[in-house]
């Protein structure tokens, strides 16, 4: 029975992975990470096993994993909202940048077999001319945020670790994921239920937006998972690969899609208040290399992943 | 008075550096910064006060440099050692990074007018085509050590705290030092000891040696102190400048050198143990950038600066 450790396992791209990898039917046992209490859960197929413990502590994560010797480690914990990087630069590059590094180190001073799934960002681009959309893996970086950075100096230590240490690292660029379940932090969870909100109350105050002009490739977190599992499975040790759509809608356009979808009449209004200094204008990924390994390819529309945030927000809203 | 605030405040680039300043003439505060305990020092023209801490300590680090208030922060303090990093990636890591996000962190979070001398390396640039050299600081990174990706990750958290947070930072990617003083670990130094040993021990077994054919450029260490306070004085905030002679020289021809100066007849021979299995076989930096600030360009010659580090060794073997 195959072992995964999944770290950030109280996180919203945890909770997919757990759904998918029940409904694959396979039992497997999941050693799940978390820095906050994880409630008790349970899923068909899956032996579940949790530690709470801060993963910046090198010792205690070094102990877990020599202890655990997951066959797959699936690392999904990480400070990333591009904000918090801003207001806490430190804690953003140490819960992205060392948790990782420990994670590496734990793995090589084990030597175990293990194969890592390293998800990063797109945010590693920074900003890019127009003209050179989608944006393909060999696309150079420019990181102009701390969390970018972080995320840059977790690609090249994957590298290191690949190369000269002989580890086996899957390095993902993860563009910006959407679904049921989303913390409304998140543009498109906080619009659906500020639009759901305001619909059930009959609220007809306008909606306060940020930059509705930028574009963004937005992919479902289901698929995101998939893409994962592919990468998993197929992905070459070493290798960089967008996890993405392909396809860049405007915040404008999300908002025109949620209403018609809710039947909702509700303006809104640009609060400049809400617009980031230095935003990228519009970032779209080619996710070729990934579907080339066959396996994969997003499977739920835009429409469809609006419409079951809509169905969750609804059911999450009293 | 200034206040000159210097890590690394123990080793080999500090002591050069103090000599520098007290030289100089002008009178001037120095704070030294060092894991290890510093011997009391005297330099004519400097106050000197000294901390033992490790800069890994954030809190410490912070409350230092808020109740000095440095007016220049000069940053010596690294693990630098490539093989070190091989050996103790984590600790490589934390021990360039992670120390210098402390610092600035403290004179972000303490608002301090401070200019910063953020020291990266040549490993940055990693293997290179030789028809790209003398490589100019628009050369790309590629990183192959742990090392290497630390001194990358702080060169673009400089750039980060300059264009985000307002900090003062000049940036220097320093290629090989030499000059007395420096540790035998250093490959030049560790020739010149050797020879200098066996002359005067009248040994006669050949002596070992990794592979000398690789190319590097070393500059003095009086050179690059003088480089470092003139990138104080005139660097421009987010530059990075590479501190370097511009002229390789092959460890083949600096061994045939020292012989000359030392008047020794000594053999050597290639130790396969002491080849690295992934090292630059070539690497030379244009110094056109910080020639172009004026009031700097090398002034010891090779054999000036091999000829002081025999007379070091002459003086320090017993």
């Amino acid at each position: 029975m195959k072992k995964y450790l999944i770290t950030g396992f109280s996180g919203f791209v945890s909770k997919h992975l757990l759904e998918y990898l029940s409904f694959s039917g396979e039992p497997c046992e999941i050693i799940g990470i978390s820095r906050s209490q994880s409630e008790p859960i349970h899923y068909d197929h899956l032996q579940i096993r949790t530690y709470q413990i801060d993963l910046k502590n090198t010792q205690l994560v070094r102990e877990i994993i020599g202890s655990v010797k997951p066959d797959y480690i699936i690392h999904l914990a990480s400070e990333s909202s591009v904000a918090y990087s801003w207001q806490n630069p430190l804690e953003s590059f140490q819960n992205n940048t060392n948790i990782f590094l420990n994670i590496l180190e734990s793995v090589r001073v084990s030597h175990l077999k293990c194969r890592i799934l390293s998800v990063g960002s797109s945010e590693e681009y920074g900003i890019v001319d127009p003209s050179t959309l989608p944006l393909t893996e060999k696309h150079p970086f420019n990181p102009i945020s701390p969390y970018a950075v972080a995320r840059v100096s977790q690609e090249m230590l994957s590298k290191i670790y690949v190369n000269g240490f002989g580890l086996d690292i899957v390095i993902t660029r993860s563009f910006n994921h959407i679904g049921p379940g989303q913390n409304a932090n998140f543009v498109v969870s906080s619009f659906v239920k500020q639009i759901v909100q305001r619909k059930a109350n009959n609220i007809s105050d306008p909606m306060e937006v940020g930059n509705v002009n930028i574009v963004r490739d937005f992919l479902d977190v289901r698929d995101v998972v998939k893409a994962y599992m592919c990468l998993l499975k197929n992905g070459v040790s070493g290798e960089v690969y967008n996890v993405c759509t392909g396809v860049g809608y405007s915040l404008e356009d999300i908002v025109t899609r949620i209403l018609k979808i809710t039947n909702a009449n509700i303006s809104y209004f640009v609060k400049s208040e809400l617009i980031r200094p230095s935003d990228n204008p519009i970032i779209v990924g080619s996710n070729l290399k990934l579907k080339n390994l066959g396996d994969w390819k997003p499977l739920i529309s835009i429409d469809e992943s609006l419409t079951d945030i809509v169905k969750y927000w609804e059911q999450n809203l009293s």
